[in-house]
């Protein structure tokens, strides 16, 4: 019997695709930077049939591509061109298997939309925080093996610092059950840091128990705009400090995103009367009430107005105020889209630097490329700039895209001597391969590599992606 | 030349101890557990230093038993009895090499004295919140290779968590630099992870750049006596939701704990007219001022007071008050030891199966020794209770000590049935290696072994502990 045919009957005959019509939306990534081929796409339901998958595999020396929501920006989830490797979807592994409010922990398996799991934490008035614009669409498996960022690090971590237990499919077909729920565990090696993050080369994430956290009664949404760079790491760490650390998201807007966002998004408009050069976009959030917050937001940003760390601040009166505030963040990538050509920059560096950088960045990209539209967003509070550019105005896109290397070369060069990182939170994929080897040390890169010969020793783990 | 006095010859002539009365003191435990000999104590200035000493013990296979301040439960930092290893002392790498308000972060050296990595934070008006018992000796190197635990982990989590970035001198030798300063990075996999909480096996932390908090201007201290066990529980999850999760610590008491504080600890007394079973200490803490904080305090404990999860409450109304509060909780192991033989647990369970745990681990314990005083306390906000058992009044201190296995193993067992752990926060060292293998699946303890062989072929790093 055929590999494939073994795999079908792992798998069941609603558990495989191979119709190239069928299988085609696997095969290529969110930004269809990648198009893979594959013999078959398997979707197990179950961790057993998961790792049964990984037994074959390994014995038969096929390579495993694990994909969740497949809304990643690396290609990291998408095969290969060489139509060898197998795509597990863990997609069918979708049920929430405990939420236990007193616990403040919810289990789900891999293929929970992490829409779901937040969901699933809300009816038992429990917040589930890992928030992201793909929450949609995108699987819990897939955010902890990429360890996924979003909107809501600054006050409640990565996702890996969400994660108490995990189930994991290891390339040898054993299951390691550790879906513990405890909050202090210190027997011997703590093994789940292994698999979160490491874009499934090491093993598959079938389910996991994650935290949960009060759910707030009180959330508020400002918009305030700052004199300058420099004041926007001040006004972060008077917030911090003076709220309470009630501060959930503290997101950076260049004015000439926001230009963007009312030329090209419908229904959106400034809602001051003149403009500013610089944003910040700041929630806090409390299991107090609504009042209560208001008030220390009110009085923080009083504070900075005396300080010279804000020139104005809009402060949302309603949720529907909330959400259009919101909605000029979460639509600069789409107002770029529209805006023609874009350069993408996801890096990090320490929260103190991000002035700096920004204007060293700018004079780079504009030195490079004369008439850029220079325009950066993104999580200040965790040092996590999207360093984006916008193609000069009527100038052709493809050519301007083509000077992606060349442009990304010297952000990423100026992160690194910055202390930062040229993948905040995307991760590396098969995109920033060549970034890893050239940013990292050779024994970093080196103990990588020999952890990936120790967990996957036959090579099968999603090859050619991180390392 | 002999390998001792090249390794005298690295660390200069200030950097090694070798007659018995100076080495005494660190061959030997906390808790005189375990004594060890060592034909030298080195102690290097530098990450260096610590490199070179490691390089020269791997090419000699010689054994290296690093220790921090030396305050382990566990027997994790001293030598065997050979007179075979070298015992490593970081206490000399004490600098606080950086603190920076704006990024929230410190960056310090290895053998700083945990308290001094506190009041450097203090003195640039932030909180390190990584708090113990021991914390005016124990060093920070320690607590990390630890994962130590302590009194705030409820709102800031476990040492792993406070980690941002570390640097690490490899078994062989080489220096790792992973000082990072960074809140998202995902560039491949998270190397720092493997030596958090690794007790040394795998290398020695040289130093890390540690998060950092706002510093609390509002902190409010109550002692609550609670109705029965399940009402702890319940009372944890409306704190955490009702303050807006401003607790910092909820600390279980049991009233057999007081009684043993008030009879043997000079200056305390009982706060409240009658006695109760049960009582929690809990701790608000905000960077919003202290007359906010009360009130959230009043009205929390006001409905919980309605909902029947509390019987009465003490509010510390000054700094001296609550200080006085915490020292019921804080001498309980003094109290302990003048009551005569103790067996101590260092169990955690989920959450909201501490009281079932209580409550048949109380039966297992009068089931096995007669007139047992049975005196539980701890971090129930963690899950993590020490479920220490007083001598019976009058009985033989080392006949009922001698005892320990018989009961651990049954309280051990107990916990691994409410899938628990037999160490929370005190580590494996040499204590608990045997419960190691015993709990942990087959799979587990064969991954960590090769994490082992991975990173240390040679076997020099704290041979005999964990593994």
């Amino acid at each position: 019997m055929s590999v494939i045919e073994e795999l079908k009957g792992i798998v069941g005959p609603k558990g495989w695709l191979e119709a190239p019509d069928e299988t085609a939306p696997y095969l290529v990534d969110e930004r269809a930077l990648y198009r893979g081929a594959t013999p078959l796409v398997v979707r197990p339901a179950s961790a057993e049939q998961v790792a049964a998958v990984l037994a074959l595999c390994s014995r038969e020396g096929v390579g495993v591509v694990p994909q969740g929501g497949n809304t990643g920006y690396v290609g990291g989830a998408v095969p290969d061109g060489s139509g060898q490797q197998i795509l597990l979807s863990l997609s069918r592994l979708k049920r929430i298997r405990e939420v236990d409010p007193l616990d403040y922990t919810i289990t789900a398996e891999a293929g929970c939309v992490l829409q779901e799991v937040q969901q699933a934490a809300a009816e038992v008035d429990r917040l589930f925080p890992l928030s992201l614009a793909a929450e949609g669409s995108c699987e819990i498996g897939g955010n902890l093996s990429t360890n996924a960022g979003g909107i809501a690090v600054l006050r409640y971590g990565n996702a890996r610092d969400l994660v108490l237990g995990l189930e994991v499919a290891l390339p040898d077909g054993t299951i390691w059950n550790g879906l513990r729920r405890l909050r202090k565990d210190n027997r011997g090696y703590d093994l789940k840091q292994l698999f979160l993050g490491a874009e499934g080369t090491l093993g598959v994430i079938t389910a996991a128990v994650l935290k949960l956290f009060p759910r707030p009664r009180g959330r508020v949404t400002a918009l305030v705009p700052v004199p300058d760079r420099a004041a926007t790491t001040r006004l972060l760490a008077r917030c911090r400090q003076e709220s309470g650390d009630l501060i959930t998201s503290f997101e950076y807007i260049h004015r000439v995103c926001l230009d963007l966002v009312f030329r090209h998004i419908a229904g959106t408009s400034d809602p001051f009367a003149r403009p500013y050069a610089h944003y910040v976009l700041l929630e806090l959030a409390s299991g107090r009430p609504q009042a209560e917050v208001q008030a220390v937001v009110e009085s923080v940003l009083g504070e900075a107005l005396e300080a010279g760390e804000a020139l104005d601040g809009v402060i949302a009166a309603s949720e529907e105020q909330a959400a259009q505030l919101w909605r000029l963040r979460e639509t600069i990538p789409e107002a770029q889209k529209h805006a023609g050509g874009c350069i993408k920059h996801d890096i990090s560096v320490p929260v103190s630097r991000v002035p700096a950088f920004l204007e060293e960045a700018t004079e780079i990209a504009e030195g490079l490329v004369p008439g850029v539209r220079v325009a950066p967003f993104g999580h200040l509070g965790d040092g996590n700039i999207h360093f984006n550019l916008t193609q000069p105005e009527g100038a052709d896109a493809e050519a301007f895209v083509a000077l992606t290397d060349q442009v990304s070369g010297q952000i990423h060069d100026l992160a690194a001597a910055m202390d930062g990182s040229f993948s905040a939170e995307h991760g590396i994929g098969q995109l920033k391969r060549a970034e890893l080897r050239r940013y990292m040390s050779e024994a970093e890169v080196e103990l990588m590599a020999k952890l990936k010969a120790l967990l996957d020793p036959n090579g099968i783990m999603n090859p050619g992606k991180v390392l």
